[in-house]
C-alpha cells in the first residue's frame, strides 16, 4: 500500500501506524458490534419480562405473573455471560464500552427489583442482582449507578400498582408501599447524588411517593386502611 | 429551446433529456397538487366531524352525536374516491404520495373508531374502516401503520371522555372502557415496533391506560362503582 | 394466545387482526434490514471509487485513476442486481422503501457522473447510468430526482478538479468546465423546481459555477489560457 | 443512622449497602474532582502554548517561537504524571473517567503535531507523542482516537499558516503543506472509520486541503513558486 512517498523513512513509519490503527480501529469496532448486538438480545428479553410483569396491573395473582417473568431470568444470565466473555477479551475497558449496555442493564435491574418486591416486599441489594444474573464482580460486574437508577425505574411503577390493587380491593396495599418508597427514598438521602442522570431520576421518585401518599390517604380517610384505625368522614360522622 | 449549443449531437441528447425531465418533474408536480387539495379538503370534513364528536365530552346522547357526525362520511368517502383516481393515474407510485395523506387518513381513522367504539363498545377493524371509506385495497388501500397510529390517537382521547362521563353520573364507564384499552394495550403488544412513530405513539396510550385506571380507582373507593361492592363514604354513612 | 376474552367474537377477529399486523410487520421490517444491508455495501463501494477518483487532484493520468474506478461498477452492478431482487418481492412499494437507499443511489450518480466526464467531457444521461448500473427501469429504475441530485453533487467536484488542473499546468481545463458547467446549469434552469432538496442542491451549483469563472479569469486576464486571446497585464503592457 | 426501621434484618442489609454506595460515589466523585483539576491544569498550559505558536501566523522565526512553547511542555509531563497516579488509583477505570480529560488531551497533541511539524515538516507519531508527554502505555496511554482527533485538529491550523507564509514572501510553503496534507488525508482515509466524532473531524480535513490547493494556485498561476516553472505576471512581464 504505497499511499506515501516509499522512499522516505519517515513516511514508512507513517504508513505503518495508520496500519496498526486500522487494525485497531477495526478491532475495537467489531467488539462493539459484538456487544450492541447482545445488548439487543436483553433488550427484546426484557420487553418479554415487562409484558408479563404488566398483568399484576389487571390484579392476576402475582405468583402466576412472577413465573412467567423468572422463566426469562435463565435467558437473561445467558446475555450477560456472553457479555462477560466479549468483555473479557479488553481487560480494563469495561467502562469504554460500557454505554452500550447501560441503559438495558438499568431496565433488567428495575424489573428484577419489581419481581422481588412483589414476592418478598423488599428491595433486592446489588449483590442479589448480580447473583440472580451470574455477574462476576472482577469480570463483569453491576456498576452501582445503573442498580441505583434501575432502582428508580422500579419506583416509577409503584404508584400504578397501588391504585389497582386498591381498586381491586386490596386497601393494604397502600400502607405497606408507602412504607416501603418511605424507606428506600430516606436511604437514597442518605447519597451525596451528583447533579447528574441518577440525581434527576431519584427527584422523580418523590412524584411516586407523593401519589401512594395520596392513595394512602384516600383508603385512610374512608376507613378502608386494613388496620381499622380509621378517621374522616367515618369518625367525624361517628362524633355527629 | 436552444439553451446549448445545437451543433454538438450530445448536447442535443442532453437537451432531449431535460425536456423530458421537464414534462416529468410537471407531471408529478402537478399530481402532487392535486393529492394535495385532496388531502386539505378531507383535512376539513375531520374538522367537522371532530367538532361534532367533542359534544360527546358534554355529554349529549350519543345517538344525536353520532348522527351528525356520520352524516360527514359520505363526504368523506367522495374524496377518497377522488384521491384513489388519482392515484391510479401513477400505478406503482402509492407510496410515492403517501406522505401526502397520511396524516389526514390517521386522523380520519382515529375519529371512525371513536364513533364505532361509541356505538359498539369494540374496536372498528381495519377492514371496516376500508368499508366505511369505500376503499379498495388493490387501489387505494389503508396503511396498516396508518390504521395503528390512528387507533392510538382514538385512545388519548378516552380519558378525557371518561371523565366527563363519571362527572355526569356514569360510574360504569371507567369499567368499560379500562377493560377496552386494556385489550387495545394487549393486543398491541402483540406487535413488534420499531422504533419509529408508531411505537412512540403505542409508548403513549399506557398514560391513557394509568389515567383510566385512576379514575376507575376513584369511582371503586367511593364506592360508586356500579356492581354494588362499595366502600367509602357510602358504607361511612351506612354507618352513621 | 388468548390475550383477550375469548368468549366474545368480536375479540376473536380482533386478536386475528392483530396476528395479521404482525405478520405484516414482521415481514416489513425484514424487508427493510435486506434494504438497508445493500444500501451499506452500497455506501462502502461508493467509499472505494471516491477514494480512487481522488488521486485525479494530484494530478494522476486520468485514464490510470478512472481505470481502478471502473473496477468496483461490477461489485456496484450486482448489489443493484440484489437490491432490485428485494424490490420485486413487494410490488408497488418502491417508493416505500426508496428512501433506504437513496442518498447512496445520488453518491453513485455523481462519481459515475465524474468518471463519465473525465473520459468524454459530457455529462453521463440518466439512461446510461442506469445502463451502467443493470438497472430495469420496469424492474428498479433510477429515479429521476436521485440522478439530478447526484448530477448537483459532481458539479460541487469540479471547482477543485479546475484548479488543481491549472496548478499543474493544464490552463484550457477551466475553459472546457466552464463551458459543461454553464449548459449543465442552463439545462437544470429550464426545469421548474419545487422548493426542495433538489433545489437547495441546485442553488449551490451556482457557487460552483461563480468559482470556476474565476479561475477562468485568473488565467485569461495572465495570457496563460491555451488559444492565444490573452489579455489582461500583457495587452497592457503591450501598450506602454 | 437508624433511618430505616432498625428491628427488620432486611433494613439492616439494605441500610448497610447504601453506607456502601455512600463512601463508593464519595470516593469516585472525589477522584472525578481530582482528574477535573488536573484537565483544568493542562488547559491552561495549552492555552500558554497555543498563545505562544499563533505568533508563527506573525512570521516570527520559527525557532524562536517553538523555544517558548517547548518550555512548556515540562509542565505538561507533570500533568500528566499526576493524572496517572490519579488513575492508577482506579484499575480498570480509565474509560471510566477518560471523557474528563479527553478534549484537552486532543488539544495537547494538536499543539505538539503542529510544533513537530514545524519543526521537522513531518507528522508526529502517535508513540513520539507519548514519548513527549512521559506517557506510559501500561498505566496512562494516549487513546487513538485522541490522537487522531488532535491531528484533525492540527490540520484545521494549516491552511492559515500558508496563507500568512505566502503574504511574508515564502512561496514554496504552500507546496510543501499541499504534499504533507495530501498524505496525511491519504493515510487518514486507509481508516474505516465509524460515524462519529473522528469521522466528522477527518471529513474536515477536505476543506483544508482544498483551502491550501487554492494557496498552492494562486502562487503558481502568479508564477511564484519555487521550482521555477514560472507562468503568468512573470512570464507576461518578460515578453514586454
Amino acid at each position: 500500500m504505497a499511499f506515501l512517498n516509499p522512499s522516505s523513512p519517515t513516511s514508512e513509519k507513517l504508513e505503518k501506524q495508520f496500519v496498526e490503527f486500522r487494525h485497531h480501529l477495526e478491532e475495537s469496532g467489531n467488539l462493539r458490534e459484538r456487544i450492541q448486538a447482545v445488548a439487543t438480545e436483553i433488550d427484546s428479553v426484557t420487553r418479554i419480562i415487562y409484558a408479563s410483569l404488566l398483568l399484576v396491573h389487571q390484579c392476576l395473582p402475582v405468583s402466576e405473573v412472577i413465573e412467567k417473568a423468572k422463566a426469562q431470568i435463565g435467558v437473561l444470565k445467558e446475555h450477560y455471560s456472553r457479555l462477560s466473555e466479549i468483555v473479557r477479551e479488553c481487560p480494563g475497558q469495561y467502562y469504554r464500552y460500557h454505554g452500550d449496555w447501560k441503559s438495558e442493564t438499568q431496565t433488567v435491574v428495575s424489573l428484577l427489583a419489581f419481581m422481588h418486591w412483589l414476592e418478598t416486599g423488599t428491595l433486592v441489594l446489588h449483590s442479589e442482582v448480580e447473583e440472580k444474573l451470574g455477574l462476576i464482580p472482577t469480570e463483569l460486574g453491576l456498576d452501582v449507578d445503573d442498580y441505583l437508577v434501575g432502582i428508580c425505574f422500579m419506583s416509577n411503577e409503584l404508584p400504578r400498582y397501588v391504585v389497582n390493587q386498591v381498586t381491586a380491593g386490596d386497601y393494604d396495599c397502600p400502607r405497606k408501599v408507602l412504607k416501603f418508597l418511605t424507606d428506600l427514598h430516606a436511604a437514597f438521602r442518605m447519597l451525596n447524588l451528583r447533579n447528574d442522570f441518577l440525581r434527576k431520576k431519584f427527584d422523580g421518585m418523590k412524584y411516586d411517593l407523593r401519589k401512594v401518599e395520596e392513595v394512602f390517604y384516600d383508603v385512610k380517610i374512608r376507613g378502608l386502611a386494613a388496620n381499622g384505625d380509621s378517621v374522616g368522614e367515618k369518625q367525624a360522622q361517628g362524633q355527629s
